[in-house]
């Protein structure tokens, strides 16, 4: 039926899992902005930024020049269990779209965070760990982040604490109980256990939560208890790079079948797996060996790239993080309660928001109950039940193989299957029973969000 | 950390997939015993079949001389989606046990069934297809078969009707959208839609149902509508046969890595994963080639091998199925609600049975806040969360590997790791909690269910 003798998933062998993580920002002539400290308004030193997180990790969010890290070695087998992910070619979606494209997806799903976070989480808990830290705090939004957290820290005999977005802790307990049987404790934020979660629901009461919110938390705890740091699942520099294993692996699976894809598409809510995915693709552009169109998918209701302003931002909610320079839809802004699954973050990594700006990449922002088809489709024919977050990709990738049966043209479209929709069920259900809504922001909504930017200029 | 130069996860390449099942029982000098029409008490043709199960589906139920039997292209096209499965080092539960065994388990639970039951569903939708049926009927415990088979009746286009143990469909109700998403209808069972649904409820108002009463329901629906069939996940020769490619690849990357599992352990239900799981290790062993001690583990409140009887019984409930000699608790037994996940069926496949009878294997009953014991140890070492079934396998390895321990043996103890949890977090949530108990039948309890057994000496 086949007659293309690529096989339908390529591994590497675990001795070919990359060694080191490939740093984007080495490649960069235009460097992403820094962080500036919100009371200085001037770039923050490690020392400012040690009390927050840990001090390896620091060093490389602030490397803008070392082009690769070593992957320690406990790292490398704590990645052994879970990894070489595969890179699929989707046979079958083709066949179903009846597309002269290529399709394929680097599956990051089959580990029991359910995504690739995991990648980051072993990688920040290994540093807490060789600092002699008692534990790490962080915020989870779909529950992915967290998961994969609990899970490095149970393997590393971490104690973790994790605020979770309140709407996801309601339609997802059993996310909390994986977090639980790990060990970790999960409080639902806001919560009165911050003064600053406090202060949120004071001011909105019966708030269903944002990323930005607990990441307040998450902080605000690391900051006051001694032998605690805090730990992020995306946006960070640090992030962006622990990530790039995916596409490093991905271009590694893709020279071993001897194809270059044309296009890459990722969905992107801080930007952890696109700008992990893109890095070594995005480096060769950046040094003129290779083109690639990128694409970044977000979901129409937190518009970040697509709708967003460059501006310098908070990341939190309660305005105590660092400044970044990013695509932001103001740290006020927080999506309806009718948006699924993750990407509920109203900024974006400052490395992908400069490649962004300078035309490096495009945005595109869909739907949700288009996206939900998409994961339908996908789901039925690929044999997979994809995260929401991932089927943005998806939809964008099935857009472009549609085109391609138009045109006649065979690209190879790479896309980044984040993960499963294993704990999405009550999302699908929505969408089963024809009860799921489309909500796109008004732009009197997003100059609400616009009101709240800092005044500050760089 | 490791100085062993096997890696954590041995692939097979697509190519090497075995081609061919493998049919255990063409090696037993003893045979199964033969299916018996319940109304005459004797050996039940492949005419009296076909209106229950597809054709070629009966054929291979009735042969016991054909060692092997081809796979379809097209099945084998579907097996590359989610196979080969890795045959994986549990160096890091290894290092946790402090053991000098070396631990390996097939894990089966990579795709979104969550088990290795899509091996045989879409071996079975596969046949049905291609004799030209509408859909297929079945039923569905724990609700890993039910969504195996909704996963391979979405991929060919086949209509799929789901019953649904009623406990399970209450405490799973995502279970319930991963089967909707991929186009099943979902009932629970006992219903008021079969004449054997509405005797059940009669009898017993409030049943939380079981494999017997759902099985029976699947029945009726098949045989009373045209164009369906009845499929079944378990217990059933062709299971096994389809089951084989379990073992079959395990053995393959055993040979790889130049290793001969001294003990062979697995869950035992309905007998699917174990009698996959060891037919060609038994094979070897029935023909004098090697040796290995084989353990299937079944839960303390279905006790089917361990204090069953060898003798006649009916497959459901509704005693509508053919008799089948295998070990029994009787046909009316059913497990105590607090009974968690899946191996709830009161018989066993009588291929395991004979085996077990013959004294060529072992069997070991175990309780189940022990198995989650062992469950939680499992995921915080090796990073998955596994299923309950599953981790019935799990707890009697982590015994064998313990008595290593004690002796200083080096044995290599394998364990097929058949799903994973992320659908049971009902019952992690019980353990979680402190709030799961444990329910061994009493010999009065069990006298009930032999009570039953119909009165056939064969």
């Amino acid at each position: 039926m086949f007659v293309n003798n690529i096989p339908y998933k390529t591994y590497l062998a675990e001795s070919e899992i990359p060694n080191a993580w490939y740093n984007l920002r080495a490649d960069m002539k235009v460097k992403p902005a820094p962080l500036l400290n919100p009371g200085t308004g001037k770039p923050l030193t490690a020392e400012e930024l040690t009390p927050i997180f840990c001090e390896e990790l620091v060093k490389q969010e602030l490397d803008n020049d070392t082009r690769f890290f070593p992957i320690p070695k406990e790292i490398l087998d704590f990645y052994k269990m879970y990894r070489p992910s595969p890179l699929v070619r989707a046979y079958c979606l083709e066949k179903v779209l009846d597309t002269p494209a290529r399709i394929y997806y680097k599956f990051e799903g089959n580990n029991t965070s359910g995504s690739h976070k995991l990648n980051s989480a072993i990688a920040q808990a290994y540093y807490a760990k060789q600092q002699g830290l008692k534990g790490v705090t962080t915020e989870t939004g779909a529950g992915q982040w967290g998961t994969a957290l609990s899970m490095a820290c149970a393997y590393l005999g971490l104690d973790c604490k994790v605020f979770m977005v309140k709407v996801s802790y309601e339609q997802k307990p059993f996310r909390r109980e994986v977090m639980r049987t790990y060990g970790a404790s999960v409080t639902p934020s806001p919560s009165m256990e911050t003064e600053i979660g406090k202060k949120i629901l004071a001011e909105h009461p019966g708030t269903t939560g944002s990323l930005g919110c607990a990441i307040s938390e998450a902080v605000e705890v690391a900051v006051k208890n001694p032998g605690y740091r805090y730990v992020l699942g995306s946006v960070l520099n640090q992030v962006l790079l622990h990530q790039s294993i995916i596409g490093l692996e991905a271009k590694a699976a893709f020279d071993k079948i001897g194809v270059r894809p044309d296009v890459i598409i990722g969905c992107a809510g801080g930007g952890s797996n696109l700008g992990g995915l893109i890095a070594p693709f995005m480096g060769e552009k950046l040094r003129g060996e290779a083109d690639y169109r990128i694409i970044a998918v977000e979901p129409a209701s937190c518009p970040s790239f697509t709708r967003g302003k460059f501006a310098y931002d908070f990341c939190d909610t309660g305005m105590i993080c660092p400044l970044a320079k990013m695509y932001t839809l103001g740290s006020g802004f927080i999506p309806s309660p009718n948006h699924a699954g993750g990407l509920r973050f109203h900024g974006m990594s400052t490395v992908l928001s400069q490649l962004y700006h300078d035309g490096l990449m495009e945005a595109r922002a869909v739907e949700q109950t288009s996206v939900f088809e998409a994961a339908e489709l996908f789901a039925r024919s690929e044999g997979i039940l994809p995260a929401p977050e991932s089927s943005h990709a998806i939809r964008v990738a099935i857009d472009e193989a549609l085109k391609c049966r138009e045109t006649g043209e065979e690209k190879d479209i790479l896309f980044g299957l984040t993960g499963t929709g294993y704990f999405d069920l009550k999302a699908y259900e929505q969408f089963n029973d024809g009860k799921m809504t489309d909500y796109i922001p008004t732009d009197e909504d997003l100059a609400k969000g616009f009101a709240g930017l800092p005044k500050i200029d760089a």
